[in-house]
């Protein structure tokens, strides 16, 4: 049963993580490929729309409610409420990519209930990914919806300069350090801490890791937490123990 | 001339206009094609680089201060030199799209200053455009660059919402009234207000033609002008008017 094996494998390959982490928060991010790279594994061109913009296409949140995209979302709920319910491991929190608009948000919530994996239910808290300007513009609307943010400081370093990294033409101009780039990073934590109930704001992006002076600013801005790269860990967690003295907590 | 034929065209199409406006500003925006609309150009993919996302590439400011596009850009400045100075159409300003950072607009300013088209010269004011959601985030900073700003509603609804308008997949998303993207109108207005000098805000979308309501709202934030479809223009005005009244204005 191809079906229950996928399922199946998710579920493990999640838990084994989850479990090493336990009680702790272990986020999952949904599946957020882009029609070329899904066009580009095997047999996946015959399922696959072209699009001349796969960066700014049909990824994320806007698959997850679409009719033909959505039974196969709806095997990552069943794997991760598994994981949840069967396993036990109820630190893990599903996190959706590429959230538009907080239209689009409550559709995936819905969608999302109807596999069984329900918000609130057995503490089940649901993260949006913060990679979109609108997802910090309206951080008061998202946060009425999701349980937190989680920063892609790729995606969102790309659509605030409105920049594809991957074209060597205009890569020269990506910088997470961009003075936009941070007043929205600071912004979006300003307004999840100050919701009601306060929303956590974490990171999952490059940049902590590649710059310390970037994991310093996200500390000064009050970020919940940060991941980091293996390699970077170390160094980095030192540099920010140091921030946290300096500022006195 | 091949040279001087592209330069004369170009002065004596822009001129039409200006003329008929005289002295009212016309404002002119530089040009602003995609990788794959060059290369649909005759004989354009002979010169052309591919992209995955041209949407998001080499386009507006970052081509014309780059050495393999700068000649081509050149040819317009001295079009509009021509047009400004000898014809007298000082009325012109020419508008520059997709300015992703202010060092861009630095280097654009510069690159036009070498063909003769010099920022302050015979009143010559430069405007940008506001598309991506970085012009507004740090406008204070593009205020101090450029004369005046130019909303380009639908660029900037499709980066603010991480959005291919061209993709059927998504394209259901697309709202120029979509709160965050009101949100950032209505900031770059008032950032742009405050500058000192203030710096004047108009729109060139489609947006206020489409959307009555949209344009009631523009005129609310303050705008100092509209653009409108030649059969929204009666219609839209009149609007406008009540609006106006309405605001004591």
């Amino acid at each position: 049963n191809k079906v229950e094996f996928f399922i199946d494998m998710l579920a493990r390959g999640i838990s084994k993580i989850a479990a090493g982490f336990y009680p702790y928060d272990v986020i999952v991010r949904m599946s957020d490929f882009k029609t070329n790279e899904y066009a580009n594994l095997i047999g996946g061109y015959l399922y696959e729309p072209q699009e001349h913009n796969p960066m700014i296409g049909w990824r994320g949140a806007s698959r997850y409610y679409d009719e033909s995209y959505k039974p196969a979302f709806g095997l990552e709920c069943i794997a991760l409420k598994k994981a949840r319910n069967d396993m036990g491991l109820t630190n893990i929190k599903p996190m959706i990519p590429f959230c538009r608009t907080p239209e689009e948000g409550r559709k995936v919530i819905e969608v999302m209930n109807e596999y069984g994996l329900k918000q609130g239910e057995n503490n089940l808290e649901v993260y949006v990914m913060c990679e979109i300007p609108s997802n910090v513009i309206v951080a008061d609307q998202f946060s009425d919806i999701f349980d937190g943010f989680s920063i892609g400081s790729n995606d969102l370093t790309q659509l605030t300069l409105g920049l594809d990294r991957d074209s060597d033409l205009v890569a020269h101009i990506f910088d997470e350090r961009n003075d936009a780039v941070k007043r929205l990073v600071s912004q979006v934590i300003s307004v999840a801490h100050s919701h009601h109930p306060r929303r956590k704001v974490g990171i999952c992006g490059q940049a902590p890791s590649d710059f310390p002076e970037f994991a310093e600013f996200l500390v000064e801005c009050g970020i919940d937490s940060i991941s980091l790269n293996p390699d970077t860990v170390i160094k980095t967690r030192l540099k920010i123990a140091e921030t946290e003295r300096r500022l006195g907590r």
